[in-house]
C-alpha cells in the first residue's frame, strides 16, 4: 500500500520527526540545516535582500519540472534580480492529507537538486499537514536571503529612457506548460517550463554590466506584465518590437491555436533586463554562452512617451498598445 | 454586499496590485516594505538566525488573537529562542476565493500591530489564490531574520545534569482556547490564547543570564513535546514538579473535564528555559516584570537518570514517566 502524509505527521511530535528526518533531512541535511527553531550561520557587513514566495501550482508536477524545483528557482530568482547573490532558503509546507509520501519524497529531492545546482542552502523548514479536503494536495512558501553584490543597483524604478530591453530567453514556456497539462485540448506540442534557477545568469550580466538598471523576472502574468511594471515604477514607456521577441514554435503554435498571447503566459527561467545602450549587446553575448540563457535577445528599448505604458511594433510597422494586464487567464500557474 | 478574494487577486496583475496595495500596504508601509522581488537592508558582520513557519489555524479569529498575529508571533518567537533580535519578517498569504476581504483587512491589521510591538519590519510578501474549496480560507507563512547577540548559543542540546527547567507563564492556553472554539463541549470556560510576541521577555533572560542554556517556545505539542525535544537533543533526562506547573483555572477546568493533559495543549506564548541552577531565581524574577510572563516559575531540572525521558513528580510523590508525545489531539492549532 502507498504510504501517505497523515496529520499526526502534522502534529510536532514523533511522526512529525519521522517525516523531517525520513524526508526532508535525508534530502536537505547540511552545515546549517536546524534542528533548533532557527537556522543559524556568520554574515559579513553589506546589503542583505530578503525575500519569500509563495506555490500553489496545479498539476504539481510538470514538464520540466515539479512544485519543488519551482519553490527553489522563484526564491533564487527574486534575490537573484536584486542583484543579490542568494545564499540560504527555507521551506514551509503545507500539506493535505493523504498526499503520497513518494511524491513528497520526489518533491523533496527536486528541491536539493535545485538549491546545489543554485549554490544555495536549505536551512529550516516547516510542515504543516491540514485534513482531506482542506488544501489541494501540497502548497510550498520558500524564503530567502542573499548579499547584494557591491556598486549593484537594480530596480524597475531604474529604467531609463534610451535603456534596451532585454529578455534572457524564449518566452511563456512556463504557462504553456501547465496549460496543456491541465487541459485537454488535443494539442500535442513539444514545450517543457523554462523553470530555471538563474543566479549564474545574473551574475554574468553583473559582471558585464555592472550599472545594468533593471533585472526582473517574468513569472505570474508573463513579459507583458513585468513590462507594465517596469513602466509604472519608472514612469517610462516600454516600446518593443515584436518581431525580436523570441518565442519557441511550440509555444507560438500553441498560442495561435488559443489566441493566447505569449507576453502574458508565465515563465519561471526567463529574466527581463534594461540596461543602457551600450551595454546591450554585451549583456546578450554573455547570457547566450549560459544554459537556460542560450536565446537571449535585445526586444525594444525604454522610451520618454507613452509614459507607464507598453507599446509594440508589428511585423508590418503598426504601432499598437500592448492591453494591460488584469484579469486571471490560468489561476494557479506557480 | 461584502467584497471578497478573487482569483484575479492573485494572478500577478491590475487587482493584485490593487489587494497589495489597498490592504497590505497601507498596514506594512515602512521604511523597507518592497515593490521590487526582494526587500534590501543593510546587515552589520556577525551571527543571523533565519527561521520560518505556516499557519493554518482554524478557526483564523480566536480569543486573544488570529492567525494574522499567530503568524508574526511565531517567527518572532522562534528567533528570540535562538537569542537573536527579530529584525525583518516577510509574509506569504495562500487565500481561498470567496475569503471576505474585511477579514483578511482584520488580519492585515493584526500583523501590522504585532510587528510594531514587537520591533520588527513586515518588509517583503507575497499573495496566491486559490480556487474555492482548494483551501481552507487562509494560510499564512512568515520568515524572518534576526542577529544574534554576542555571546549566546541557546540550544536544546545545552541542556545539562543540575539546570534548573523553567517555563515562562501558564500553559496551554493556545490549545484550550482553539479547541474550546472548535468544539461544542457545553464549556463555559474563561480561557484566551497566550498568543504573544516573546523578545522582550527573551531579552530580559538574556541580559539576566547570559549563560543560558535552552530557550524555547513550546508551540504545537505544548511543554510536554518540547521538554522531550530537549531531552533527545542533550541526551539527558527531565525531572517535573507536576504540582509547580502554572495551569490557569480555566485550563485546568476543561481539561479535568475532557481528560486532557496540559502539558500537551499548544501554547503560543511561553518559553520553556533551561539554566544553570544559580541563574533560575533571578531569570524567574525578570520575567515576572513583564507582561506576558508574570506567571513564570521553576517546574523542575534537567537530569542525569532518565536520559532521554521526560518524568514527573506527582502531589502524591510518586514519580512517573510522561508518555511520549505522539498522534494528532488537534490538527490545526496554529
Amino acid at each position: 500500500m502507498e504510504r501517505s502524509v497523515t496529520l499526526a505527521m502534522g502534529a510536532g511530535g514523533v511522526q512529525t520527526n519521522e517525516l523531517i528526518e525520513g524526508i526532508f533531512g535525508k534530502y536537505f541535511a547540511g552545515p546549517y540545516l536546524t534542528s533548533d527553531d532557527a537556522a543559524v550561520f556568520d554574515v559579513k557587513s553589506g546589503r542583505m535582500a530578503f525575500s519569500t514566495d509563495g506555490f500553489i501550482v496545479t498539476p504539481w508536477r510538470f514538464a520540466g519540472g515539479n512544485i519543488g524545483k519551482l519553490s527553489v528557482c522563484g526564491t533564487v530568482n527574486d534575490l537573484a534580480c536584486m542583484g543579490a547573490r542568494p545564499m540560504y532558503i527555507t521551506a514551509s509546507f503545507i500539506i493535505e492529507e493523504g498526499f503520497s509520501l513518494d511524491d513528497l519524497d520526489e518533491i523533496a529531492r527536486s528541491m536539493a537538486d535545485t538549491a546545489k545546482n543554485a549554490g544555495v542552502y536549505i536551512v529550516a523548514g516547516d510542515t504543516k499537514v491540514v485534513g482531506k479536503g482542506q488544501a489541494d494536495g501540497i502548497f510550498i512558501t520558500t524564503s530567502g536571503v542573499g548579499m547584494l553584490c557591491d556598486g549593484v543597483h537594480t530596480s524597475g524604478a531604474n529604467a531609463r529612457a534610451g535603456d534596451k530591453v532585454i529578455v534572457s530567453g524564449d518566452i511563456g514556456r512556463h504557462g504553456c506548460t501547465i496549460l496543456l497539462a491541465r487541459n485537454d485540448f488535443g494539442i500535442d506540442a513539444d514545450v517543457s517550463s523554462d523553470c530555471a534557477p538563474l543566479w549564474k545568469n545574473v551574475e554574468a550580466v553583473l559582471s558585464a554590466a555592472p550599472d545594468v538598471h533593471t533585472i526582473r523576472d517574468a513569472t505570474r502574468g508573463g513579459v507583458g506584465t513585468v513590462l507594465y511594471e517596469i513602466a509604472r515604477q519608472s514612469g517610462a514607456g516600454v516600446m518593443i518590437d515584436y518581431e525580436a521577441v523570441p518565442v519557441s514554435s511550440g509555444v507560438k503554435g500553441t498560442c495561435s491555436l488559443l489566441g493566447l498571447e505569449p507576453l502574458y503566459l508565465a515563465c519561471e527561467g526567463r529574466l527581463v533586463i534594461t540596461a543602457p545602450p551600450e551595454r546591450a549587446d554585451i549583456i546578450v553575448n554573455e547570457l547566450k554562452k549560459l544554459p537556460d540563457s542560450e536565446n537571449a535577445a535585445v526586444i525594444g528599448e525604454i522610451t520618454a512617451e507613452n509614459a507607464g505604458r507598453v507599446a509594440m511594433k508589428t511585423a508590418v510597422g503598426a504601432i499598437m498598445l500592448l492591453s494591460r494586464p488584469g484579469g486571471e487567464m490560468l489561476p494557479r500557474i506557480c
